[in-house]
């Protein structure tokens, strides 16, 4: 049977997720959709067939030929879409954050383990990279030994005038958070945030806040691991995803992703993906495979829970603090319902 | 509208274009198989939705529900169902041989000229793989000037008992000459091959001939550029696709494809694909998604057609003609229609 | 005309730059020698011609046949030879430490500075490294843009159990101190370490304490790049020397060094060094070949200064206690006298 | 006791191997040089302590302060040099060839036979290369087991107006003709020559003949294995000298050389050496280093001998007929002496 979705949010990832699902995925289709902007949620529909725009999110949720739904809105509106679609006992896929407040999230975990089964799924979409999964692979074989320290190296580019400093936090480092959480199986306890010299791209820019970039971050976790985290969002040479666990006996690192190896002008070189679409548009794919698969099998969700939204905003609002105090900042979650052991 | 597709022959790589067909490629959807085993048919049938087994391949290509065919039944059947289907005016992708002579090649060259437009598309899926992708447009930047050279090398771990020397031309390198001719824009016009000592593991095989193990074949072109293909089909460390294209001022080459780099005991390593599906999964499904899409829409037929399949068919007579004599062996063409130009 | 030296200290190291300056380096020769263990230098000089054993430094120091002195005698005694040598008007070459505490390398400066030129060199190799080198060269010429960070990786298979925690920052990370002020050309300003859980090989040591190992530090500088620095000293990979700056518009990094790759049991390998050794040869070659080259035609000494073995002593100092308390601890250097402009 | 060497010959290599052997070799220095240029040689003798200019080699094959010679004049002159040191019961090493015909390397021959052991050793350097010697010791480990191909790349950026298409041949590819014989063990038996079209930067050369480059050689062996050679002496990017040994169970290659990984402009990119020197530098010391050991203390000579120079002069003989003719030419050597055995 088809698993027919609803998508709430018709922006560019929305867009990207609904080609991704109706097009690709298999055993899926999108049946629903609507966004704040009609015209553009029209606009959308009119180049597949079968989907039918609705006024709102709730009218989505709500929809008989809608079996689950994915948010992918504006961040402040998923706390209200998520809990809308547990009351309707439908699986949601959210976009990160999977709300922008830890509170918020603490109130769609109540919700979850009241409903007694999960039904979240957040989207953090590097559990699904290959690379990430070779990393996870080598550590549980024992390659490397214990796991001791994390290097993350997050690079872009360029950003947009609208990102802010808290940003490299909030919208950036969170993703290194995640997959180091996973990476490690470990809990984040504290955090520190140092901040270098800036990048002079990132300062006198036209029409935004001078940044406070590269920002490097310490992070403390419940087995004793580090992970140091580098955000670097001004550095023009490419989208460069960089990762090394450091073991008792060895590492694991992510390799150079170059198709074709170039002998030119005195040098080889290889080429660095040059933005996120070319590194991560496969962990994209398998994400929504793998979810899609899952929801429709009614095996158990394997992704990122509620549970991982929530310490994933908790530690990001920890590292806000930390950058605004300069200080370290200790991370206190709540007591782990059973539903996510 | 979706593409209904009949699929000929159910073994290994007919199940697995089955289910990439069904599952995976946008567009498409397998509506009837057919298998000279039916029972075999039947089990592939029961495992999706919507799939009626034909008694043979006529069955399948004249079948109402049936849009365009997939050819991926024993070598020596290929000629009859390609002109079956171009017969019936639609769309059919053979796997690789076209056929298996250059006389029956020709046979459907005739018979497509006739029909008038491209109907035919055949398996060389090398040509969809990102890296040589990569080369081709690297060398069509005029980066490494023009191309002089190309080194390949074919690498498999280990061979079945029934793979023949003959096999490491017809079966091996042919996948090395197709992507030789579209990497060079060029057609083959002779070839030499040379058999070094053998490797002890192609030797004394339970149940199999002595294989002349590893092949090195000198491959001339029409451009001049000259063609060096080395085969090794019993070296077990990997299925291992190398190659670099020596140019006037430069050149491009394969880069190796691990994910990440491991330190461990004294070295730094990344691991090597094991199989042919780990090396070219992706090729096949882009290789599929491209000629859905194209037969879809009506657009020209862009993959490797019938042209092709006769050309690679004549270079593999000669090649095996050049191992068993020692000689170097002219590849004569015939006149290229203009329907291939 | 050749430079005749005097070697204070036959040791390991020692006897390695007795051998490097007697067999190896153009334009210099060994004629003195001594070690608190007569027995040991006797031996040493009896592999060589026209090599004498002196009772004491001070006897090597003012020896008429002994222009320029050689100090690899235990750090303790490093202060009383260096001051002995630049009382002689001698150039003198410190292996590091210069000395043992921060008052120590300023009785240095201050001597050397009444001498009124420079006649002291301390041992830091890496800046004599070809590797290091071309890093600093690629960032004068501004590939990467201003250095913003520096990420150094400092990792041994394993350490005697003599070793101490606070030699992970004394004996070990001062290294990456010295060549990242010099990559940089910055001074170093404030330190904090932190500590993940401990590898395991550093615990239940025969004969030695439980270390912290490895240890993370992060090092402020006076331009505001950032140093990051990892010891891990039990690794038993290999010896293994990593370090990225990274700069605004991107970034350099040593490479690995392995001369042939190994495609073998499923996987593409080079080999790591084993030792430091293996992994500095040439760094300590070239280090004494210019050092001669200066001292005989008297050019200006460029390699590291009394300066860099003071602000080096002082860094190290600052780290232990930062270690000790888990605080940031400041870095705050005397005013640089002119002769180091 | 210092080993005095006399120079014959002070062009480009010849001065070069002064400067080395006086300042860099240990136990060596050079007492006496001569060129059919006085004036040169003069020029040369006045950078240096000790060194005599004499009227010709003869004067510096017999002067009492001279315990071994090294030729480096112009080829056509290296035989009668070297049977005049065989004569005077000196040790040679000469650069390459040996001599300029097979026959001139037969009469050197057998003067060291008639002298009883060995006293003439070969300049090719690659034997002393760091890389090529752990290739050989993988081999040599049965990492790769039994080697049945060896892949050999020579490229230069340029060649002068005065190389000529033989050359690539005589000059270029003996090097690797000497250095495959040596990695496999095995003898040079046969050899054909193919041409691909030509690269621009080789054709309409100021000053120069058309040249036809780059060349493809198959080169076949006593054991069975192949060695195939493509010399490219015009590809502008670098200097860079490519291997790998095709094994039973993987290969052993060449590793790219470069120190630093630079991560700019969309790429990541290692250097490719520049030249011939840039490569080689350090094989070269190590080659004298050795030599200088060896004849000093009457260890046997293990360098490439009068056997190896024959060997190289008789495969380069062949190569320029196949080049001439389009054919293969098989290699016949004589019986080999037990000297060499
Ligand atoms: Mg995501
Ligand atoms: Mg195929
Ligand atoms: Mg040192
Ligand atoms: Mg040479």
């Amino acid at each position: 049977m088809t698993l027919r979705i609803g998508v709430i949010g018709t922006g560019m990832i929305g867009q990207q997720h609904v080609e991704r699902l109706h097009g690709l995925v298999p055993g899926a289709t999108v049946t629903a959709i609507t966004d704040h902007n009609e015209t553009l949620a029209k606009e959308v529909a009119s180049q597949y067939d079968g989907i039918t725009v609705h006024p709102d999110g709730h009218s989505v949720i709500n929809a008989d030929d809608v079996d689950a739904i994915v948010v992918t809105s504006w961040g402040p509106t998923h706390e209200e879409f998520v809990l809308a679609s547990i009351a309707a006992g439908k699986h949601v896929f959210c976009e990160k954050p999977l709300a922008t407040t830890a509170e918020a999230t603490l109130r769609i975990i109540e919700a979850e383990v009241a409903h007694g089964s999960r039904l979240v799924q957040v989207g953090y979409m590097r559990r699904y990279d290959a690379a990430y999964r070779e990393m996870k692979a080598t550590i549980a074989l024992g390659v490397i030994g214990a796991p001791l320290v994390f290097m993350s190296g997050h690079r872009n580019p360029d950003v947009p005038a609208i990102y802010t400093r808290e940003m490299a936090i909030v919208d950036t480092a969170v993703h290194d958070f995640d997959v180091a959480r996973w990476l490690l199986d470990a809990e984040i306890t504290g955090i520190r945030v140092i901040a270098p010299r800036s990048n002079r791209h990132g300062l006198d820019r036209e029409g935004g806040d001078d940044l406070q970039d590269p920002l490097l971050m310490t992070v403390e976790t419940s087995t004793g691991a580090i992970i140091h985290v580098e955000t670097s969002v001004n550095i023009r040479y490419g989208y460069d995803i960089r990762g090394e666990v450091i073991g008792e006996d060895g590492t694991v690192a992510l390799a150079d992703r170059g198709l074709t190896a170039v002998r030119a002008n005195g040098a080889v070189s290889v080429q660095v993906p040059g933005d996120f679409q070319a590194r991560f548009r496969s962990a994209f794919d398998t994400e929504f495979t793998e979810w899609v698969a899952q929801v429709s099998s009614g095996e158990p969700l394997t992704g990122p829970s509620s549970w991982d939204g929530y310490a994933a905003t908790a530690v990001c609002a920890a590292g806000v603090q930390a950058l605004q105090t300069g200080e370290r900042v200790g991370v206190d979650l709540v007591e782990k319902p059973a539903l996510y052991a």
